[in-house]
Parts: structure tokens; sequence; C-alpha cells
């Protein structure tokens, strides 16, 4: 009947009961009131991870940069700026997730100082003074009982190389690479190719919608939990 | 009235036949293919006097960095990323220009130089070496047969006394001052507060609808042709 077929389906749902933490979309890292510095990413990836997590029966925190996307259904937004927000946002909720995937393009570094008020122009050149940020998937990687950590490679020069490194180096569960120096995929596009990476293998998917990636992305996570 | 003045303004065409170039959004100045600087410009002023301009009976080009916002109906658009972009694009369009208005939030300074490939984390603290962009508004301005031209003054601290020196130093025949450090008008607002400052007058104009704050600045346009 329909109820026991219903059922059933929530029973299979593969991250039924799990919750997920996904970082999303830009950070801004302010230089005074009025500029910052920031980068390209549209958040389109992320948001794609946790309508597919929420779709697989996740309960999904939604962390993310200024972005202009709409929320997925029964997904819980929370908006940041800066990457010291986004840190103190997953830490928060950290305790209660079993799986965290950070999507977001966290800024490195970030002014060392912020101006209380807008800059005049004076000189014919200046210099701003930057200073790291923390490290947020590394930070959630190194605590005690750390969830299942995905982490993305967005680079433009020897994909898989620096992927497998910052896998091992931030000891992370699985990292997703892609190319972003290809202007039809990456950032801002609709579309993705990705190369997922864990410590024992490594699996490539051409161009294909982010929201189809997605669910392959997520249907890999909920396999690995299975089987550790 | 101002409504009924307003009114007659718009149903008498104020600018028909005229050509009217606006900038606006911000601009975004490369530090490698993901990196950026920029700053919180939404457009909306910009795009609001577009369609004011337009309905006032003038031709409309539109001249925005990366914005958002859905373009008004019967204006010429031109999507730029950088100031040398948006200068190139705006001195395309100044033979044809009777009007200039320079809403845009052009980056004062770009990076000295922007990385093939995007650059790695390394150190501790890092710097951004930067030099000064082209100033566009100064630019037109100074030319021979230049157009009635518009500044803005986007200032979080003696906004009137700033303004005034920017209309006399950049050689502007009207500049609309906004005082950015309230968060409740001018970036990503719907509203606005402003001062338009000429050389013989300043008239406030107290928080208001953007599009309506845009009506007025038209008309105080118009007005200043017609005794021109």
């Amino acid at each position: 009947d329909l109820v026991a077929e219903l059922g059933k389906q929530f029973e299979q749902k593969s991250l039924s009961g799990k919750t997920v933490t996904i970082t999303a979309g830009p950070t801004r890292e302010a230089i005074d009131p009025v500029r910052y510095i920031s980068n390209h990413s549209s958040g389109k990836m992320g948001f794609a991870l946790a309508q597919a997590a929420v779709e697989a029966g996740a309960n999904v925190n939604l962390i993310c940069g200024p972005v202009t996307l709409a929320t997925p259904e029964r997904v819980n937004r929370i908006d940041v700026e800066s990457c010291q927000n986004m840190y103190d946002a997953v830490f928060e909720t950290l305790p209660n997730t079993d799986i965290f995937i950070g999507a977001a393009a966290v800024a490195d570094y970030r002014p060392a100082t912020t101006a209380d008020h807008k800059i005049k122009k004076q000189s014919d050149a200046m210099s701003i003074e930057l200073v790291r940020n923390p490290d947020i998937i590394s930070s959630v990687a190194a605590t005690e009982n750390k969830p299942f950590t995905v982490g993305f490679a967005a680079e433009t020069q020897d994909v898989s190389g620096y992927a497998k490194g910052k896998l091992i180096s931030k000891n992370l569960d699985m990292i997703i690479a892609n190319d972003v120096s290809d202007k039809s995929i990456g950032f801002n596009s609709e579309d993705n190719a990705v190369v997922v990476i864990g410590h024992n293998y490594e699996t490539s998917h051409g161009k294909a919608n982010k929201y189809h990636l997605a669910r392959v992305i997520v249907e890999h996570i909920a396999e690995c939990l299975e089987t550790q």
C-alpha cells in the first residue's frame, strides 16, 4: 500500500538520519566599509549539493557567503559574509554534523586591518597588507570526532595533483577537484566536470549539470559512509 | 508642487533627443583568475537613473559592472568588468553623449599585476601592490566638448564637504552626494537620501525610493540643461 511504499522509499534514502553541513559561495573580506576582496564563486555547486542531500533524506545546514540563489526547500540556510563569520557558523553546527562538505570558495587571506571609514585615494600606488584566514576545512578535519569531511579543489593547473595533496595535508575523507581555467564549467556556470578523489580511488565525471553531479557526489559519500 | 511639476516634465519628455550615458554597479579588479577586489555597489541607483532618463525621452547607454539587475526597457546595456573595460566603453559612446552620469562605484586602484594562475597560499602574510585606475569621470569632464557631467560621491564622513571638493576638482557640472555609512540607504538598499550639488545650489532630498530620486535627479539635470 501507499504508506508502506512511502516508508520503503524513506528507508531507502541513503542519508536518512544524517546531518550534512555544507558551505557555499564566496566570502568577502572587508578592506573598508565600501571595498572588499572576494572571488568568482556563484555558490551553485554548494546549493546543488544541499538540494541533493535533502533529497537523500539528510538534515542540511547550508552556510553561505553572499550569493543570489534561492534556498532549496527544507534546507537550513545561514548567511555569512567573511571567512571568520563562516568559521564561527561552521563550528556552531559541528557538534551535530555527520558529514561536512566545504564547497565555499573561502578567501585564504583578509586585509590585516579594516578601515572604519572609506579610504580616500591618495598616492599613485598603495599596497594592502594581508594576513591568513583560518582554514575552515582543516580545522573541521582536525577535531576529535570529525565528521566525514569533503573538500573541493578549484585549480587552474595540475588539478589532480594539487587535489591529492590537499586530501592528505588537510586530513580529508574525500576531495572534489575541478579545473576552473575552463570557462564553460566551474564558477558561475550551470555545468561542472569533476574528479572525485578518496584515499584509494579516483573517479572522473565529465561535464554535466551541477545538480546531476551533486547527486553523484552525494551517492559517493553515502557509499563511503556505508563501507566505513 | 513637486509631484505635478515632475508629471509635467515627464509628459513633456524633458530629455527628448538627448543621449545619456550612465555607468552603474561596481567594477572588479582581478588579482588572479579567481580572486578580485570589488565593492558593495548594487547598481540600483544607476539602473533607476537609466529608467528615469528613458522615460524622460532620452536615448540611454547603461555601462555596468557585474550586477544582478534586469535591464530597463529601451536601454542599451553594455556589460563590463574592470575599470579599464568601463573606461573604454565610456569613451566609445562619448562622441554621441549629451549627458554623462557616473553612478558606478569604480575601483580607484587595481592590482599592479594580475596572475595568470590562481595564486597558491604560502606565507602567513602577503601584500597586494595596487596602482591607480584611470579616473573615468575626470577624463570625461576633461574632454574638449564635454557632456553635461554628473558625478556621485559615496562617503562615510563629511559628505557634503568631500562632494563639493570633487565637483570642483573633477570639473563636474553636478554631483549627487550620499552617506553610505547609513545602512538603511545607499549600497544594496532600495532607498537612498541624496544632496544634489551644483556650482551655485545645493538641494537635499530625504530618504526615498531610488526610482523616485532618479526622477528628481533627471529633472534637476533637464532644468540645468534648459538654463545653460
